[in-house]
Order: C-alpha cells, then sequence, then structure tokens
C-alpha cells in the first residue's frame, strides 16, 4: 500500500516537475510574448490566465492579493498625489513617490489579475499627471548628490520609480489607446529613461548597485515600449561613452574605474561564482529587485538570451547565498555599510525567493521561508510558490556553514560562516567591498540564535530618517563605522587598513587559507591578510568547536601576526551587556577622554584601564540574560583598555557601544590566541543564575612557528583538546608530522583537533 | 431563545457559585481537618482526593504535574546532597540547598497526589540527612548578615527553606513513624524554628518582609506539628520581648521602631486597605508566597481566624493590586529596589492567582492569567483553576487605570497608574517604601506597550549573581539607586528628598490631591509633596490624555514648584534609545566630566550642553524602531544637559543609559509643563519612517496662580485644547469659575478640559 501510494507520489512529482520544467523554459510564453503581447515583464499572459484559474483556492496568494487590494482601494478612495519634487529622502514629496511607484505597480497587477478597470484607469489618471508634471520638471532642487533626478533628489530614485512604473505601464499597455501610449512614451518615460542613462552617465555608465538599478529602469521601460535602443542600453551601456576612470561618486567609490558597464556588466563583475555580491548582503539585497525583475522581464521576452543561465546561473546562485548570509532571525549579517534589522523580511527578498523558485529548482526550503514570509508576489512566480505550498511541498531551509568566495571569479578571497547548533561566526576576508566597503580584513561578528555576541558596527546612518543628515550617510560613517578600529580585527599603529584609503584597498584582497566544515564537531576557516600593513601579515584562524565538556560551541580565534618591525596592535571585542567579572584588576576613568584624535580612535571614549594577565585574561560579561567569556593569551606587558563609543560626536550619531580592546605595545611577531564561551543564563523571573562561569580552565600556545600553532584547550573536568593548525601548508592532501613536548603527531589535512 | 439560554447560563452560574462558595467556606475540609489529620497546609485530605479523582481530565494541572515529576524523578535520580553550608547567595551550597527546599516541596505533592512511596522515601531520607546536619551545624560561616541562618548566610533563606519544607513535611507526616517524626522535630524542625526566631529577633521580631517569611516558616511548621506555642509565636510574635527600636538592618532599615511583630502584624502594616504593599511589587511579590501559603494553612487548620477575611480581606485584595503593579507583559514596575524583568510568571504568582481564584470569588480574570503562567500550584486551589480553565470560563484580565492608597490606613500618599491604549503611566507619591524605598517623590515611569518610554532605574544588584558583590545590593543602590537625581522628578540644589535620610523620609509622605479615570480621554492623578525639602511644595498633575489630533495618547505633566527661597531644580528624563532631533542648539564634550561628587550626581557623566529655547525645547529620540518627543517649557536661563549613567562606577556595576537633565538657576516658584508624545514607527525592513514628527505645535501655560493652573495645547491642525487643574480645592464637588484672556469657564470637578 505504502509503495504504491509512493509510486503514485513519484509520477505525480515527475509530472509537476515536467510541468515546472516546461514553464521555467518559457517556450509557451514566448510564442504567446511577441513583441506586441501585454503584460510581458513578470506577468504573462499565460500567467495570468493560470492566476485567474486558481484564484480563491491558493492561501497565501489570496491573501496576499486581499492585503494588496485593500492598500490599493484605499490609495484611490484617498485621491492621487503627484507633489511637485522638494524634498530629501524621508520628507513628503520624496516618500509621495516613492510610494505612488509601488502603488502604481501594484494597481497594475490588480487590473491584470482582478480584470476591473477602475486599477486601469487610476494608473492610467496618476500617470497623465506624471507626464503632465514631469515635462515641467527640472534637476530636483536638492543639490547633494552626484547625479540629481528629477522626481528625486538622486537618480538612483529616479531609477526605482521607473523600474516599478515600467511594471505598471506593462499590465495597463493593452488598456491605452495608442495616443495615449504616444504621449506617455514621448513627453515621460523615454525622456526619463534619458534622463538617468544619457543625461547622468556618471551615475548609469558604471559597476555600480546605483546603475543596476538605472540599467534595469532603461531596460524595463525598453521591453514595454519594444525599444531595441533601449534594451541594448539597459544590457550593454550607452554606446560608445568613455567616462574619467579617475572620478569618484559621494560615497568615494570610484564612478568607472574599467569602462565597463551595463546589466550585463552588472552581473559579471560583483557577483562571485558563488552567488556573493561585493558590496555584501545589504546592498545585495537592494540590488536583487532590479536584478531579479528585470531578468524576469528578459526570459520572458528575449529568452534567447538565457538571462539566469548567464554566467553559470549567476542570479540565482547569489539569491542562495543572500539567504545563507542572514542570522537565525533571517537578519542579514551587516558586513560593509549595512543596516542592522534588515532581513529576509524585505520585499526584495519575497521577489527574490518567489522568482529563485519559479525559475531555479522548485527547491522546497525556500517554501519554508515564503511561509515566514507571509506573502508572494502577484505574478506567475508567486503563483508557483503558492501552489508549491499549498500542495505541502515545503521544507525547512536549513543554513550550515558557507565559503563564498568573492570576486567576479571568486579569487578575492571571500566570506566564510560557520555554524555550529544556535553559534554564528561571520568571518570576512573579502575584496574591498566596492564604494561601501570598510576597512575591516579579517574581522568577524559572532552571533547566538540570531543575538549578537561580537558586532559588527554596521553603518552609521539612519536611512530615511530625514532628520538624522536627510537619512543619508552620515559623516561618522566614514570617521568611524569604515575605521578598521570600529572592527574586531587588528589595527597596527593606531592607523585603519591600507591606511583607510579606497583607492588601495581596492587594489587587494584576503587570501583563503583553507575552510573545513566536515568535522560537525570543529567548523574552521583560515585566511591570511599581507597588505592591509605593508611588512605585516596576519594569518587569522577561526573555529567554531562543540566540545561536550562545554556547554554550547565555543569560538577558537588564532591571529598570528608577523611584521618586520616593531608596532603596536590593538584588538577589539564588541561585546554588549554588562561586565560580570574579569580576571584582572582594573581602574576606571573619573574623567572620559578619546582614545586618540584619528582613525577612528577620536570616537572611543577610555572608561577603564588595566594591566593584563601574565598568562591569560578573562573577562565576563552578561547580556540578555545570557552569559559570555572571553579569555585571551596575554602577557603583563600588554593592556587592557575598556571603551566606549561616542567620541566626538556632536550630533549624538553614534550608539554608546561597549568594547573590551586588548592593546599590546612594542610586539613585532604576535599570536593572539581567544576562546570566547557562550554559557549559561540568568533569569529575572526566578532570579536564578545558571552556568554564569567559564568552563574552561586552561588556554595555551604550546607550538607557534612558521608552518603550525598549536594550542591546547582544557575545561574545568581537565581534559584537554588541541588544535593544531597548518600555516602554511594546509591543503586537504597535505600530510603532516610534528613533535610537540616530545609527543609526535601525524595527521593529513589542515588541521588536527583532537 | 436567547433568553432562555441566558436563563439556563444563569441558573447554572448561580449552582457553580454556591458550589464554589461552599468550597471556600471550607466547612468540608474542617470537618476532615482535624488537629490530627495531614496533610493540612495547602493539600487536604479531601483535596488530594479530589485531584486524584480528576487526574488525566484537568490539562493545565496534569501538565504541570508532568513537569513537575520529570523535575523530581530526575533529582531523585541524581542523588541526595546536602552540603556543608559555605557560600554566599549564587555560590555552589546556598544553590543546592535552595534547590533542595523546592525539591523536597514538590516531592512531598508528588507522594499525596501519585501515591507513590518513592516519594515520600526520598522526601524522609533527605529529611534525615538534614537533621543529621542540622544538629552539628554552628552560624554561617559568612558574616555579611544582620541576623545569619545557619543553612545559609542569612536567616532569610533559612526561613524560605522551612517555609517550603514544612509542606514536605506536612505531606509524608503520615507515611514517617512517630519516632522518626520525633527526631525531625527533636533535632531539626524546632531548633530551626528557634534559631530564626527567638535566636535571632532582629529578623524576626519586625514588620518587614524578612519577618513575614520568618513568622509564616515557624507558624507553618507549628501548624505541621500542632504546636500551639510555634503558632502562636508566628501570629503574634516572639512572646513578652522588646527589641531596641533604633537599631537598624543591612538596608538602613529601623529593625522594630514601633515594636509591632508577628504575622498578623506583618498583615496590619504594610498593606494599605487597597492592598498596596509598602515597600513595592518586587518585594510584594517575594513577600507574597507566605503571606498566602501560611494563610492557606491557617485557612485549613484555624478556620475561626478567618484569616482571608483579615483586615477586610487585603491579602486577596493585595493580590489584585499586585496583578495590576504590572506592565503590559506582566512585568512588575520596579518601584523601589525593584529588579527589571520580575513578573507575574514568577512562581509567588502562580501561588498567588491561584489562592486568589480559589479562595477568593472566583475571578475568571485570574484564569486567562493562569493560562498565560501555563501552570498551576499541585493543590486544591490549582485544581481549583485548572478546572475553571477547562470548564471554559477564562475571561481577560484587563487592567484600568488605578489608584492604590499607601499606608496601613491607606492614608499615606500611594501610586496612581494611568493607563490610556497602549500607554501607561506609574506615579508614585506613596510613603517612603521602608528601607528599599527610594528618595522619588512624585516620580513617574512611562510605559508604551510594556516597553519602558521614560524608566524608573530600578534597583543597583544582580540577585543571585555571585560575581556582582555577592548578588546582593551593590553600595550603587545606595549612592545612585536611591537617590532623588536618578529619577523622573525634581532634584532642588543637587540634594535628595529628605536630604536622602531614612530617619526623615520615613516620617513622612505625599499627599494625593485628586485622582480621576471617569473620562475614558483624560487618566489624571494629582499629588502633593510638602516635606521632601522643607520651605518647597511640588504639585504635580500628570495626565495621559487621548486627542484625535495625535497618534497615540501623550502625557501630560504640570509639575508646580513653590518655594520660599531661590534653589536650583534640576529635572531629568530617563530616555532610551538614539536622539533623533532638537529644536536647540547643544554642545557635545569632549572630555566626559561627572555632573556632581554626590547624591547619585558623582554617577552622572555630562554629554552635552545646552541653553534652553526661550518658550518651550523640543527632543524626539527613538527607541525600539518607535519615535518619542518631549516638549517642555523652558525659558532662556534654563539648561539642558545631556547626561550617561556610569560615572564613578569602579566595578561597571551600573548600566550606561542616558537622560536629558532640565536645570534651572535662581528659581523660586517655577511650573515645569512637559508633554510627552510616542509617536510613529521606523521599520528597518521596509527602511520607512512613519509620523516620525512631533504633532505638538504649541505648549503654553495661560495662567498660573495658586488656586489654577491652565495649559493650552496646539497641534499641528491647529486645534487647542485646554487643561485647567485646581491647585487648592479639587474635591469632585468643588465648582469653579474664572476668566482667562476674558474667556469665562465654568465647571464643576477636579479638572476641566476641552
Amino acid at each position: 500500500m505504502k509503495n504504491k501510494i509512493s509510486i503514485l507520489v513519484l509520477i505525480f512529482a515527475l509530472l509537476m516537475n515536467i510541468s515546472c520544467n516546461k514553464k521555467a523554459t518559457s517556450d509557451d510564453l514566448v510564442s504567446q510574448n511577441s513583441k506586441g503581447s501585454h503584460p510581458k515583464l513578470i506577468l504573462t499572459a499565460q500567467g495570468v490566465k493560470n492566476i485567474r484559474a486558481q484564484l480563491g483556492s491558493i492561501p497565501i496568494f489570496d491573501n496576499s492579493l486581499q492585503a494588496v487590494k485593500e492598500e490599493i482601494d484605499a490609495e484611490i478612495e484617498a485621491g492621487i498625489e503627484v507633489p511637485i519634487p522638494k524634498d530629501y529622502s524621508g520628507g513628503y514629496t520624496h516618500s509621495r513617490h516613492k510610494r505612488n511607484w509601488f502603488v502604481l505597480q501594484k494597481a497594475g497587477l490588480l487590473y491584470q489579475i482582478l480584470d476591473d478597470e477602475k486599477y486601469a484607469k487610476y494608473v492610467k489618471d496618476m500617470l497623465m499627471q506624471y507626464e503632465e508634471l514631469y515635462k515641467t520638471l527640472p534637476l530636483h532642487p536638492k543639490t547633494r548628490s552626484y547625479a540629481r533626478g528629477k522626481l528625486f533628489w538622486q537618480c538612483l530614485n529616479d531609477s526605482n520609480w521607473l523600474v516599478y512604473v515600467s511594471q505598471a505601464y506593462d499590465c495597463i499597455y493593452n488598456y491605452l489607446t495608442e495616443e495615449e501610449r504616444n504621449k506617455l512614451e514621448t513627453n515621460l518615460f523615454r525622456p526619463f529613461a534619458d534622463h538617468i542613462s544619457i543625461d547622468s552617465p556618471q551615475f548609469y555608465q558604471r559597476v555600480h548597485n546605483h546603475s543596476t538599478w538605472g540599467n534595469a529602469a532603461v531596460g524595463m521601460i525598453g521591453l514595454v515600449m519594444d525599444d531595441e535602443e533601449l534594451i541594448n542600453r539597459a544590457l550593454y551601456g550607452i554606446k560608445d561613452l568613455n567616462l574619467d576612470t579617475k572620478a569618484k561618486d559621494d560615497d568615494g567609490g570610484f564612478l568607472n574605474k574599467d569602462g565597463k558597464a551595463g546589466f550585463l556588466a552588472n552581473i559579471e563583475e560583483p557577483f562571485s561564482p558563488d552567488g556573493y555580491y561585493n558590496e555584501g548582503p545589504y546592498y545585495q539585497r537592494y540590488a536583487m529587485y532590479p536584478f531579479l525583475v528585470f531578468a524576469e522581464g528578459l526570459h520572458n521576452v528575449k529568452p534567447e538570451l538565457k538571462i539566469f543561465e548567464y554566467k553559470e546561473g549567476v542570479l540565482l546562485k547569489s539569491i542562495n547565498a543572500l539567504l545563507n548570509l542572514s542570522d537565525a532571525d533571517g537578519d542579514f549579517f551587516p558586513l560593509n555599510d549595512g543596516q542592522k534589522g534588515m532581513s529576509y523580511y524585505n520585499s526584495a527578498l519575497v521577489t527574490a525567493v518567489d522568482v529563485s523558485y519559479h525559475f531555479g529548482e522548485q527547491d522546497p526550503g525556500l517554501l519554508s521561508i515564503a511561509k515566514e514570509q507571509n506573502q508572494v508576489l502577484l505574478d506567475d512566480s508567486g503563483l508557483a510558490v503558492a501552489l508549491g505550498i499549498k500542495n505541502g511541498e515545503a521544507k525547512p531551509f536549513t543554513k550550515k556553514s558557507i565559503n563564498l568566495s568573492d570576486g567576479p571569479e571568486g579569487k578575492q578571497g571571500g566570506v566564510g560562516i560557520l555554524r555550529n547548533e544556535d553559534m554564528e561566526l561571520v568571518f570576512k576576508y573579502a575584496a574591498q567591498g566596492s564604494s561601501h566597503g570598510h576597512y575591516d580584513k579579517l574581522s568577524y561578528s559572532f552571533y547566538e540564535k540570531g543575538e549578537e555576541v561580537i558586532q559588527d558596527y554596521g553603518l552609521a546612518r539612519f536611512v530615511n530618517i530625514e532628520q538624522k543628515g536627510g537619512g543619508n550617510y552620515l559623516k561618522e560613517n566614514k570617521t568611524w563605522a569604515k575605521q578598521t578600529i570600529a572592527h574586531n580585527t587588528v589595527t597596527q599603529n593606531e592607523t585603519s587598513h591600507f591606511t583607510g584609503k579606497y583607492d588601495i584597498g581596492s587594489l587587494h584582497h584576503s587570501e583563503l587559507h583553507y575552510f573545513s566544515s566536515d568535522n560537525e564537531h570543529v567548523q574552521i576557516v583560515s585566511a591570511k591578510e599581507s597588505n592591509a600593513y605593508p611588512g605585516t601579515t596576519m594569518l587569522r584562524t577561526m573555529a567554531v568547536i562543540k566540545d561536550a565538556d562545554f556547554e554550547k560551541p565555543y569560538m577558537l580565534d588564532i591571529m598570528k601576526v608577523t611584521s618586520n618591525k616593531i608596532n603596536q596592535y590593538d584588538f577589539p571585542y564588541y561585546y554588549f551587556g554588562q561586565i560580570i567579572q574579569t580576571n584582572f584588576e582594573y581602574k576606571t576613568s573619573e574623567i572620559l577622554k578619546p582614545l586618540g584624535n584619528k582613525n577612528g580612535y577620536q570616537h572611543l571614549f577610555v572608561e577603564g584601564l588595566a594591566d593584563a594577565k601574565s598568562e591569560s585574561s578573562k573577562f565576563s560579561w552578561m547580556n540578555n540574560n545570557k552569559f559570555y567569556t572571553l579569555t585571551t593569551l596575554t602577557n603583563s606587558n600588554d593592556e587592557l583598555l575598556f571603551t566606549r563609543i561616542g567620541a566626538n560626536d556632536p550630533q549624538f550619531n553614534l550608539r554608546r557601544d561597549p568594547a573590551l580592546i586588548l592593546r599590546t605595545n612594542n610586539s613585532k611577531n604576535r599570536t593572539f590566541v581567544s576562546v570566547i564561551e557562550a554559557h549559561g543564563s540568568y533569569s529575572p523571573v526566578s532570579e536564578s543564575a545558571v552556568n554564569s562561569n567559564s568552563s574552561l580552565k586552561d588556554l595555551k600556545i604550546i607550538l607557534d612557528t612558521m608552518d603550525y600553532t598549536a594550542v591546547a584547550i582544557t575545561n574545568l573536568n581537565d581534559n584537554t583538546k588541541l588544535l593544531i593548525t597548518a600555516n602554511t601548508n594546509a591543503s586537504k592532501e597535505a600530510k603532516h608530522t610534528i613533535k610537540i613536548n616530545g609527543k609526535n603527531y601525524e595527521w593529513s589535512g589542515s588541521y588536527y583537533f583532537e
């Protein structure tokens, strides 16, 4: 009986698969989406038929539709507002035009799905008002952008508008008369597309998330208007245009260093073969939407381009990478300029998940994320997801340790994520990360169940909160957030990596030494940085180790610094919460002074000072009712500084977060070895503290040579574990034999642990 | 049809009521609980029968039983440990003996309910080990307490032990031989009871939560042992003992100022007729358990005492008061010494809710809290609750605005809680609050959906976290947490109320001026303090007002200070989060220095300074993705200080929380008028800021005399509301006629709002 059912299920699955593949190859769609047919961008004529046929029986789609309908009905009720542009982000006219682009797109979809003319009329009426307005508009009155828009203060937002509004236009295309279409295209869409491209080459003609939006905007309206010239301008950039390769944008990024431009170049360059986006997950999320909706449109209208197979399918791979760059709560790791709290609940990720499911391999894990998102796109891909969920195909999306290479060919370092039970470590050994990169070579952040244990500061900006610098980057982003001392890595001689210079940082990247997640008890990654400080090499090996003698997996960190001269090294731990205990004496400051006067040091107040212990220093803290202990090897010449962010912050733009900084003077070579344990808990309800003490009794380097570093970790039960990491030949195949304290160790591979 | 059902429901309800009343009057129980019968404290012989009959059909009880069974089975498996006493709170021997008392009590219940001898044997074996140990014990080796115990460093914990263990003894009483009972009573229970009472009168013979535990401990073992002398010692204190009325305990409280003692005095004195406990909710929660379990025992064994009717039923009223002293999440307001996070999920509140339901009037609101608690007591009252829930009788427990008087006769001020939609304001105008009181006359805290908007600092202590001062009160509790400047009220001339002296503070209390919650739009309370600063009177009127022109109810605060001399007034706002905007210029400090050198000022760093605006100063901040704006009337001589807690804190015992302090120099009379608006929200996922600006356009005093203060509040729509508060004759019946700016206002009652 069971077998019979299984066979039936198999047959059904095969049939489904065929039908899915059929859909995905879009043969049907091509025939229908001849150049004249509409809609064709994210909805197709056949898709609309399918959706209408299923309506009422696909809960997540029906609910998403209902929510959008209620939202748009209320907007229609409230009436159209198309104000004269005036404000920066967060201001009224900005917010209104931004709202309008969403409203137009959604109203267009409603027209197609519900076949109710009131939505088409609403879209038409608003578009006509935009047509009226746009032809009168000079450049936007606010002057802060390197590329001013007309509706918005920056071309970027104008492009956002067009990416959405071209979808609305597509949906009501057949509803309009030819005369109406001519009017809109002549006075609104074409000049609009020209302004963000030909008139703004510094914005459009480059490889950057900004230009991705620009390319997609031009391309999508081109697809709707069936305008090959615009489509080509989108795909390949503005023809025969060469820009100054030295010019820079607002953020300090080169405008166009190597002359590459257009949508395809924007896929080619920033994505590694693993799908890692060079600016990091926060900007990948932002760029994802135009990448994917334009790709959808290209897939439907120009299937011969095989856009989803471009660069070995990197667009879909990048979605998987992006989902893996989130913590247990779905929040993206704030690498580079990243605002905390951005997560896969963002609408761009609804697009990403649905598109990835529909145009990819129908990964059932994506369905569970779609369920958490609790909404789907109102298009062909949203329908596919809704049907998958309805048919009970969802499975958990399991995030494991993963190593993501950086660079167009995957050869410019990367990001390693170590996951072990509830602990997550994010280790960054990537390239500069374009203009949004930070000077944070070999830095890391550490999480427990989605809560930050050791934080990455993220960006210094209140996105879209107008009162805080117009919602734009604050100057502390540069003076603090990007600086090395703001990160959990080594700062040499109070100077940031690459002396904080983008031009230099952009030339270099760290190198993967090894990554290994085969042993479920030892998740480990190792990488090397040789350029951040000329003459100094940093080899950092980080592991998250599960050992039965410790309550939770602990972090082991071996940072081997080798230099050709004597330096000062500062090594911070950006913890959160209250200090519980130290094994060293400290003195708190009566008056708080900044730690330095530049390179981020000017933003740190010194709250306390200590001489480190001669063997290892221990520091315990409590945050969110959990205990943590850092144990780090020190000698009696080392200093420990208790710092707090917030000095020289005249607008209170920075969070007052603490750090413990290990400082060593007069060091040439130094191997920093640290363990961070997460342990125990406190309940303010029962007022009981459980396992509030470290389980680590002793931490020791027992060998440290050019080729090997060996660390012994002894717990309170007097069990000792040994980790030996190969510092030079660390390939999987390498065979090692070494003698430590008279004992022979033989193994093959990158590291030894026992 | 509907009427018929209603009648049936009514009849059913009456029947239920009769049967419940029958249970509550406990006629059955009395007959069974003759002096010799066991169990009789919180379980009765009849109760055990009833429970056994219902087992398996009362889900919340069954689940609670299962959880306890698993816990105790694991303990039995692990074996008995009765270590020689050595540690302070949080240390091993402390934690183990504490664990044992819970385990013994639960094992006793399991024996009764499951009728499985293994539990009785386990209790017996452990009690015998205690008997062995106890007779050898000197005073506990740790010397910090004013009343050292034997098992624990303080008698208080010894008393905790006995309160629980007497229940265990009660449960296995009949299981033991007379010889075994004699051994235990002679060598363990009687000397134990004597040590915490006769040998420790400074602990036992007073009115304080400590002695409540002591009284209950002595009384409960007395009930089990059927020892009238112990029972009387519990109820009335140690006979013929007079203590030094000037002596003080560890916390600075008088040991026994007026000679009162015993359980009844401990009910009489600290509870007001409304059930407010003078030390505040945190300590009420702590004292609640011995109050109620001893009361249960007395109810069962000595029904003639009518303990639940004592002082007009104050014990049950106090449970209602306590539940009302919690925020939307069930966390108690941290008035006086209160640790944040303590909530009605604490096990003492499971007792309180179940007892209140069973012995009170079967309030169906209590059932909904019991459901949230997700457990019940394994006794007669827990059964009653479980049956109530099973029968679907639970209704929401709705918290409304409430005024709770303080003082044995309700004449020593009180606490007013204003609730309006999601906003809650807690206004404290109580008496000193015994040794756990703070110098915080007319202070308040403000909440939105259970999150602190304007915080009360609470205590400076990490309860039971041994690494932080043994888990005991830290010295910063006195130097910071109790001081006036740590609270949201006025500090005059940088000196705390009553010059921070407990002896003086204890003589006085604030006076209610009026409280009114009749108008659902205007929840308002007003109180007066004349003794905190001799020669100065503070009349504070606080309202939470719902006005359609504001998104959420706003707080209006009128603090009228009248003095016979010129003073400096400091008025802090302990907000949380990031500063978003001010309407005044400020200068941040390059170097942070303490604001003063005593009375709490030594703990505040000055982060910034500003001259206030000439009419009103505005300050907006964001916390937990919500916006808040303070608008406060100022003149150009006022200063605004940005401060942060943490100066002179050599052990990092204090949280680094910010405040804005309004400082006015050379003021004699000053009426501070402020509005705090909660508005809007920010989503880091959609990156949109909604309603991030204040809706308040103008705030003005338009009249301020001895008799009246009138404030005009104008919003952005130019609608003006007027609040006139009567400063003198504010009775409900009072009739008022005044002319302001040529317009006549006539009303009766405490205030006018329109």
